[in-house]
């Protein structure tokens, strides 16, 4: 019996957005089907960050070399540090028919747009540009400046939607969950991923 | 707060797939948010059947009026009896910004492709083509002529199949109407049907 190809599923969106709070309720839930990929970076590890689980933690030297050897998928430099997608884990999931499931900043996801046309890219905003100020300044890692910086990249980032087949905003996690989930099933309908494989079952051309 | 338009919703599929079953397992679901639009027939009411509740039974004579005076959205004779959807209610429903579900024949779907490029098409498959033709003999409601008729007009049918957005595999009534809402939920998050709200609403352009 043929099987669809997996999935790429892309959860991106601006800076302070709650990206990673969302994906990691996706990946709570018990009927998830798909598969984490686990990004690198060079940043700091962050109390009760785990290597290995939240990111591969790496030196700078460690992450330049991984770029020089064509190890990654897609990779940014933001706000002095890199972070990046190791590439065989992706490749190697997908073509055994599983769904990817990554979530990355918005310069790396353009990047992936292009190598991965067919993904399926979701864009996740706040309900308001004061509510993510909000979010940001809460977060409380982060100095004024560092702040401000993130404000307008942020405000440069929410105009990379149009690169998204869906937006979705997050005004609370369990309905950015809820559509999520529902995109992924309603991409595994979507006729033109799944016509040849039909059509074979059904004898038609 | 501006809304976004209503989605045309339609569901199709050959005949003896399954249409009626799978509409109205999706709208016994509690939170369902669309409104069904009854089409107008002019076969004769089966057993069990409601006039204004599972069709407008019309006679020919009525049926024909209301093509000639433009009220039908879409319309097809089907082995000698005309199924069709009165175009008012579609309208009025959708400028409301309320979705509307069409159950309609796959070549009623072809004409309302045609008037809403932009609706939300769903085709409906069976398991197999011997299982299609199990199921038109266990309706048990028409001659051998008539079986045989409709399992070569529905081989026709499956090859309408381009026209369409979704395609939904009907093994399992509960399934298929799980993927259903799903799709409906993703399309209310597609970029290209939401994005000049958005922007509105974030002050990007």
């Amino acid at each position: 019996m043929e099987t669809d190809k997996g999935l790429l599923i892309v959860l991106s969106g601006p800076s302070g957005v709650g990206k990673g709070t969302v994906r990691k309720a996706v990946f709570s839930e018990p009927d998830i089907s798909f598969e984490y990929s686990i990004s690198a970076t060079s940043r700091p590890m962050r109390p009760g960050e785990i290597d290995g689980v939240d990111y591969f933690f790496k030196t700078r030297e460690q992450f330049e070399q991984m770029i020089q050897d064509g190890e990654l998928l897609e990779y940014t430099e933001y706000v002095g540090n890199y972070y990046g997608t190791p590439v065989q884990y992706v490749k190697d999931t997908l073509s055994e028919g599983k769904d990817v499931f990554l979530e990355i900043e918005v310069e790396g996801a353009k990047q992936v747009r292009e190598k991965f046309p067919d993904g399926l890219f979701i864009f996740l905003i706040p309900p308001s540009l004061s509510e993510l100020e909000n979010r940001i300044k809460t977060r409380g890692t982060e100095s004024d400046e560092l702040i401000k910086n993130r404000m307008l990249v942020a405000r440069e980032e929410l105009k990379m939607m149009n690169l998204y087949d869906y937006v979705i905003e997050n005004d609370r996690v369990d309905h950015a969950v809820k559509k999520i989930k529902a995109i992924v099933i309603a991409e595994h309908c979507r006729r033109t991923r799944i016509e040849k494989r039909i059509k074979k079952l059904l004898g038609v051309d």
